[in-house]
């Protein structure tokens, strides 16, 4: 197998060079200091060309073709398979056209903090529509086989197209407005309890409580640190090594206990990668969905529990003795509070994939059916009057609000909903192997649920395609189902709703 | 000029790589998890490999010889120069045994550190002549001009041989042994003033004062950091970030200050290098003890003075309010007491280069006189003896105290020295340009100094060689005169010596 040991080599050294890229990442977000940006930004464009190189090398392409007909071990093909899409992507997309679209990528980021701040669409419109046509462009060099949008959900969710998204997200609104139509009476019948404005919850005491609580969850804090940085995120970077970050908002722990279980459960994916098989696609998370269904999976379904908080209230006590008596259930419901707000990131369970969804809708609209830029502001608000049944004011709290398009990401959102959807998925599938997950997770012990994830998600790294994973995981194909159930169960006892 | 375009290229790539090696070295030091350890040993090795490989690229060989026959400005001169050297040193030395000498060196580092910790110099026996057994081969790969022991010291500081070491030594030697001899005896007629047992120096006023101070040196943190680490040291990264680290010790708050002022030293030289020149050897600083002079310059002949402690004195109080009212002499008097003690890393300016010259006479003879390895201890203590009149109770205060041997690096030891004497020369340049650096030092603005030293040394980096920019900067060749005629002075009015 000289062959394969000359590819995997070849694979090392690309994933080497993109863990070193993460690693930059991770400190230019939690240390860097200012007047670092731009040798950062100079270090990283580097590694990205240095990559792109080893990538599209032909010596790359040819052990591609003569491995394709090789006999291989099924990991072995995992490698093959994802290394031959990524090559083709990359072979396809010619330098110029990488360097373009990069250079149009840092100039719209700036463009959209401005024109965020000001809430002036008009101002970003050029700047957008340059990035859109250079990914309606990029699109064609990719090659369409379906719709032109399916080839940019396919690159945040391989094999993902609008005829798996266009049935799933039309059952949720189906189903979701009508919930919230329901939650949003019985908020007016018995007004939601809320946190005393004048508490404050000290940093140091948010970091104590939020470790204890990942600690639980199984993250091994030898093998990773946590940090602080503005928006929180994970950092896989390599064995041993795994880093998530959180921030703190001195007037709500939750802030940072929810960021930091959702980070964790990012993290524990990575901790738990099969570190044999590092540095090559199949040691490697599967997909975007995947990854986000371990971060719900723990904010959410774990969390967002009594359950969560009859373990979690006797360090929440200690952490802060100057709360006031809150029970399991008071915190529970304050954990719980579903809001008609605007923005995504602060969303609820019952409206986040509203908030998705409309993103899909334009994106859809945009690649598939020309939708012109100026219609955006629009379009996103009459779909927001007509699910939410509230007005969006300014597009600083409607469609100027997320750096994804901003940073040329279309297509990225819908992995979002598909975390939430899997989660829910996972939750039932436990349940079937596990018995009552509440009774364990009230138990304390929660090392059951992480030793249920770990080889029927984390260990199997890149094997299989990210639906395939789910099916053997759950005995299911992707499905909102399980999801819609959980939501109405659980918001409908909330907020008695019968 | 394509000839030298490519060149530069090539030469920034594996200046990026060294670069990448810097910025993971800073994080192993300041925030790695336990666990990181493997990882990062791989990922270090596979970026030395990277580096190895490309600097000994035949399209390198050949690009040098192509340019060594070009006109070329005095800048890619430089870089033309010191690329020839690495590559010439790269190329003689085999992968296989650099690889040797790697694996070598990591397990003498751990037998080193147990070896030291049970004061067991028969334990760390073979490991150390395994690694000079491997010195010697290299040396004889590299080539011997003048003595073996050459080969070595030219590898860290360019151009220094025995022969200019040698009388240089002798020359301290001469007046610091009487010198440290009179201040004992001044010792015994008044004892030295010290730290109230009890008194404690809490961490986080301990950063505010050091900062403080590195502020005033003119260190800019809007382009670094200052963490902890068990070691300090300074990590010059890239334009717009360099850090460094300190220690803190409660009852200590000298180690801190000075630990910052010295590594302040060696980052100001970092931010002040030229980037226009960055990721070449021109744009990098030029050598180990010009680097050294720069931490010396700041941490001794600024920071250890009366000037200083006038000025640093209300930083003090404000940072350490339960202290005594000490006066800016009893602080100078405290930060610079001379004691005879076994530990080269806490040796005050009057006993440091004696420490020194143990090491450089100790790996002279085992270099170029065949000195076996058993006769290391018994040489140790006896010069010891001599020179500081006190017997080594066990090897750990002896010859098992320093790393460096353990790492392999034979000829490194007397850059520090290098360091002070070129730090005195500087002083006595500065004074002629600048008139009394007393008064300035005590005036409070360091702009000036600063200001000096940036033209005369940070902004030429390699330019020419280390002896050459010495003698460009102050006039005069490297010489012992200016650091013996400064301690002399300095010792001499604090102990009343005349």
């Amino acid at each position: 197998m000289e062959a394969y040991d000359e590819f995997i080599q070849r694979v090392q050294d690309i994933h080497r060079l993109g863990a070193l890229q993460g690693h930059l990442g991770w400190d230019q977000e939690v240390l860097m200091p200012s007047k670092g940006a731009q040798s950062r930004g100079e270090m990283m464009a580097w590694l990205a060309g240095q990559r792109h190189q080893q990538l599209t090398d032909e010596r790359m392409g040819s052990l591609l073709l003569a491995l394709e007909t090789h006999e291989l071990d099924n990991d072995q093909r995992a490698n093959v398979r994802e290394m031959r899409r990524m090559y083709d992507q990359a072979v396809k997309l010619p330098k110029s056209f990488v360097e373009n679209f990069a250079q149009a990528r840092s100039e719209a980021l700036v463009a959209w903090q401005e024109a965020r701040a000001a809430s002036d669409f008009e101002a970003f419109k050029p700047t957008l529509e340059r990035l859109i046509a250079l990914t309606r462009e990029k699109i064609e060099r990719l090659g369409v086989v379906t719709t032109p949008y399916d080839v940019l959900l396919d690159e945040y969710e391989v094999g993902m197209t609008v005829s798996d998204y266009d049935p799933l997200f039309a059952g949720m609104k189906e189903r979701l407005v009508p919930l919230l139509q329901a939650i949003t009476e019985a908020q007016q019948r018995t007004p939601e309890p809320s946190m005393p404005a004048d508490l404050r919850f000290p940093v140091e005491a948010q970091k104590a409580f939020c470790k204890a609580v990942s600690t639980n969850m199984g993250f091994d804090f030898e093998a990773g640190r946590m940090d602080a940085s503005t928006h929180p995120f994970s950092a896989g970077l390599w064995p041993g090594d795994t880093r998530f970050t959180t921030r703190f908002d001195e007037q709500d722990p939750f802030s940072c206990l929810y960021a930091v279980m959702h980070e964790t459960g990012h993290a524990l994916y990575e901790q738990g990668l099969d570190h044999h098989h590092r540095y090559t696609p199949r040691g490697g998370a599967v997909s975007l969905g995947v990854h986000e269904s371990q971060s719900r999976f723990w904010e959410n379904q774990i969390g967002r529990t009594a359950a969560f908080w009859k373990v979690a209230l006797p360090w929440f006590t200690k952490a802060f003795p100057d709360a006031p008596t809150w029970d399991e259930a008071s915190l529970n419901r304050l954990a719980n509070r579903v809001e008609k707000g605007f923005i995504r990131v602060e969303a609820d369970e019952v409206t986040y994939n509203l908030h998705v969804m409309i993103r899909y809708e334009i994106e859809k609209r945009l690649f598939n059916e020309g939708l012109e830029v100026d219609h955006i502001p629009a379009i996103w608000n009459s779909m927001f009057k007509e699910w939410f049944d509230i007005d969006v004011p300014e597009d600083r709290l409607g469609c100027l609000q997320d750096i994804h398009w901003s940073m040329g990401a279309f297509g990225y959102f819908p992995t979002y909903t598909l975390g939430n959807l899997y989660a829910a998925q996972l939750l039932e599938a436990m349940a079937e192997s596990l018995g009552d997950v509440t009774e364990l997770v009230a138990s304390g012990n929660w090392e059951p649920l992480l030793s249920w994830l770990r080889p029927r998600i984390h260990e199997r790294g890149s094997q299989v395609t990210p639906a395939q994973l789910i099916e053997e995981a759950t005995g299911s194909p992707p499905s909102p189902e399980p999801f819609l159930r959980y939501v109405e169960e659980k918001y409908g006892a909330l907020y008695g709703l019968s």
